[in-house]
């Protein structure tokens, strides 16, 4: 039943109930933040032994190479055929990063900014004749919009669906406008909805035409191999650019900050021969390499992608208890089915529950009053603006269990409390 | 005795003994490259403990953070902590980066171009209105001079003295141009004279007054310990700039890349308090945090300042045969002192030769058809243009003492016969 279809009178029962409850969370003095989409230390102790792989006899590369050394800018070739086999992507369409692919996004997106790519002017030039775009699917991930935002672009909201970005909507922009230079993608386990793009997604960006020859996707594969129920890959955006040329338009990042040790990891990107080489070239004004001990720790401690997707599945083992219990929660704690509704993704790091309508700011508040920082108002928004005040990213994976159920069940309560006042107040009770 | 007094028979027959050396040395079917600033293995060699300073119960910071985990974005605070002591920099004033003090320098220069710095236009923007220039002390270092030619910055040589650049063209220059943004600055052993800047020139970079108010000096103190015979260190600048209110003025690099390991140390950038906070906002457009891991091993394994001083005590006892070796050498093979001049210094990575005007390009084509690179022709002046074409860089530290040795005796006799044929030359013989 709807919360909208129930009688005033049980509308105010119900508040009286939960408003106790409310109260008894708020006396617990709770100081608990379930906001942050990290590890917890349970998947972080999986990795133990890569502290022991290598030492003052193991710090030699395959060919050779003395990893403690400088050289070797573009990446060990043992780690890029590590994540090439993995990824299914080409050896030599792939550029080895540090610790970080957003730094590797920002990297790539200051080398559009201020040297141009193939040809085309730099965007800082093309920003001095008009206003540049981006298309942000929404809701999105606040670090990619706060890039866009910093360097002036105007942000452009994507419905994301159930199949990904609205196409109809994608490519009418993207065919008209040659001022939309790009759009954010997380193509699987979309950061927070989860949902994976479905195959004629995923064709219809490699194939579409865009009025910017320098439009530009940036194809945030973060959670690849980051399965929790089910392995639910998206479709290959490199071999669905093939027939159409349109790889250098693909900039695909990978990171294993979520595999070994986060922040301590290693990350790549991967684009067509064209992208590749410029970055390459460009990568000379910048560093002579990137830590290659970190890169042949990887490799010693991975070895193989066989071996990567037996960890993944040990690394579901310990999260997937965490969003049982959050789904599970979610279900037994709402009153109404109009209250919230919400995704269980098959991977990646979050789920997502969309509130009664102009409520989301007002539940945030309510938790946070009672010692609980949820998740940050409208951070899936670019601007930090959700038209609609009702996304609200959960990320499960780092607390203890005891602390997220705590965390979720004053969640459903104070989402519980701020939709039935919404609808009496809309009543005008 | 200079060449340009000896007799044109006596040139001749050094001449004739001479090319019979250098083409026993062909003969010899040589494969070397010495052109390189790289550590040795045996300084390598002397980190070996780093490689078990961590482990599964060793990855907690001081106040408890797991270092495996996200966060701590401007940098461990035991480890800036550490480089504050040593630096004698206020711990406020530092933010830590990745593994590599270019890339930090290359970070820090795209955000005055894309963003701006403290209410000044960002100089992509500026760039449009008029050339921006650049001031290049020379000899200097190429990654700089690659940078600011690749953001088509026009590079203006500014002499490199014998007490840093020359400070009459420096202070005249920036007074009345607003279009030159900044400096490059190796300020101690310079790369690659080795020279010193004197107090009086620190003094004066941080007092001259600067047409454009977001003028900067990027103080690039590669070799801030790395002393081989005495303890020459640069006047701090900060403390020189604090009475004229100029610490914004000031990016001091500095990074650990050849105190362990090459490419897997850790770098920082110290500056005003203003830059530092505009950069610490920036920063979160591109990364969580840089290694921490790595943060703690090298806070674990270096420990203190006196320990990193001792330490460096060792790699200068394997880097100082070698630069003797090379001191040596140049004494006894130049047949006449116009043959070449050049600087032994009191520590850093490279020793330069000044050859007889207009011979530094033949010697290197004549050493690399012998089977030796010692250097890239020119590369110690921007766009890689050397008005006398005389520098070059030589560098000590990598090859064994073998090799140096080969390398260095065929770059004498290159030098000595380039110098004898231009004289000859000159005198239309």
């Amino acid at each position: 039943m709807k919360a909208v279809n129930a009688s005033t009178t049980q509308l105010k029962q119900d508040l009286e109930k939960l408003k106790k409850n409310y109260e008894e969370y708020q006396k617990k003095g709770l100081n608990l933040n379930i906001s942050r989409g990290l590890p917890c230390k349970e998947q972080l102790d999986l990795n133990g032994e890569m502290f022991h792989v290598l030492d003052e006899d193991n710090y030699m590369a395959e060919d050779g190479t003395d990893c403690r050394n400088y050289g070797v800018m573009y990446g060990l070739p043992e780690c890029t055929r590590l994540f090439s086999q993995l990824l299914d992507i080409p050896e030599e369409n792939i550029v080895l990063g540090g610790e970080s692919s957003l730094n590797l996004m920002y990297d790539q997106f200051l080398r559009y900014y201020a040297f141009g790519t193939l040809g085309e002017k730099p965007w800082s030039d093309q920003a001095k004749e008009h206003e540049l775009k981006w298309l942000c699917p929404v809701p999105g991930y606040d670090c990619h919009f706060n890039l866009t935002e910093a360097l002036g672009f105007r942000m452009i909201n994507i419905p994301l669906l159930s199949t990904g970005p609205d196409m109809d909507m994608v490519e009418k922009l993207v065919a008209n406008d040659p001022a939309i230079k790009g759009i954010w993608c997380v193509p699987q386990y979309s950061n927070p909805t989860g949902v994976v793009y479905s195959d004629e997604t995923v064709e219809r960006l490699a194939k579409m035409k865009t009025a910017a020859p320098d439009f530009r996707i940036f194809w945030d594969n973060a959670y690849a191999v980051h399965h929790l129920y089910k392995e639910n890959i998206v479709k290959d955006i490199f071999k669905a650019a093939k027939p159409y040329g349109t790889e250098d338009r693909i900039l695909y990042f990978f990171s294993t900050a979520k595999i070994t040790f986060a922040g301590s990891g290693v990350c790549l990107m991967a684009s067509g021969d064209g992208t590749i080489e410029e970055t390459r070239r460009l990568l000379k004004l910048q560093i002579f390499s990137h830590d290659k001990l970190n890169q042949l720790r990887h490799v010693k401690y991975l070895k193989t992608p066989e071996n990567i997707r037996n960890h993944m599945k040990e690394v579901a083992a310990v999260l997937r208890p965490r969003f049982d219990l959050v789904d599970r929660l979610l279900t037994e704690k709402r009153l109404y089915e109009d209250v919230y509704t919400w995704f269980k993704p098959d991977g990646g790091y979050f789920i997502t529950v969309d509130s009664y309508e102009g409520c989301a700011k007002k539940i945030l508040e309510m938790t946070e009053n009672a010692g609980v920082k949820v998740a940050t108002a409208a951070s899936t928004y670019p601007y930090h603006y959700d038209p609609n005040d009702s996304n609200i990213r959960l990320a499960p994976t780092y607390p203890p269990m005891e602390e997220l159920e705590e965390a979720i069940k004053l969640f459903c309560i104070c989402a519980n409390i701020a939709a039935i006042e919404k609808v009496l107040a809309e009543r005008g009770v």
